[in-house]
């Protein structure tokens, strides 16, 4: 992670009518797609001056600490902004398991013969993931 | 591409308000994130029937059959879907580069000692892309 807490990076981004940009986290090392999710300016600024992936929840809209629930934090090691300036590739490294549903990727059912069909099982239930009893 | 035609797959989608998906291509055995781009019904219908890649431009808004200007044709390896079914990883042979500056990915500038820093180089010019004179 070798970039400084710079406030005027996002400024170069063009964010949506919503104020958002998609984000797309990809393991650094084995090339994983891992999920994608919204940043609005806030979120990538944090990001970029803590080093730990926040997003913005669109659904609470409000700032998403990715992991603050589960624990499964992403830390950045590099963030790349695309040729239009509306989409962004986070390089992380993943604590355990990206998705909500335990597995590593949200990208889990790929088009097989004619239907969606499940490629990664749960490596943590998440039951575990968010303390149910 | 082991996927069959079938019709019903696009409709476990979650189309947004505009009817769109945003899609990720990336190189199927390098695992290089090429582009972020979005897909209607029509797009991921054809793009399952023909097995070559084809996008829904928002600015001119129509399908966009990736490479039909340039030659720079995106083959379908496999099509996944995200856990809320908003979004597509599409793994792909992309043909020469993905970005139309004439990079291989779109994601050409990362976040360094506070700036927008270019990591790579054209491949190709793009005059020479899109047959300008």
């Amino acid at each position: 992670m070798t970039t400084a807490p710079d406030p005027t990076l996002p400024d170069q981004l063009r964010f949506d009518a919503a104020g958002l940009v998609c984000a797309i986290a990809q393991q650094h090392d084995t090339g994983e797609v891992l999920m994608v999710a919204w940043m609005n300016r806030d979120a990538v600024a944090e990001t970029l001056a803590t080093g730990q992936v926040c997003y913005w929840s669109r659904s609470r809209q409000a700032l998403w600490r990715k992991g603050e629930s589960s624990g499964q934090t992403q830390r950045l090691v590099a963030m790349r902004m695309d040729c239009d300036g509306d989409a962004l590739l986070l390089l992380v490294e993943q604590t355990g398991v990206a998705c909500h549903t335990g597995r590593r990727s949200c990208f889990y059912r790929e088009a097989r013969d004619g239907a969606w069909t499940e490629i990664a099982a749960p490596d943590v239930s998440p039951d575990v993931l968010y303390h149910r009893h």
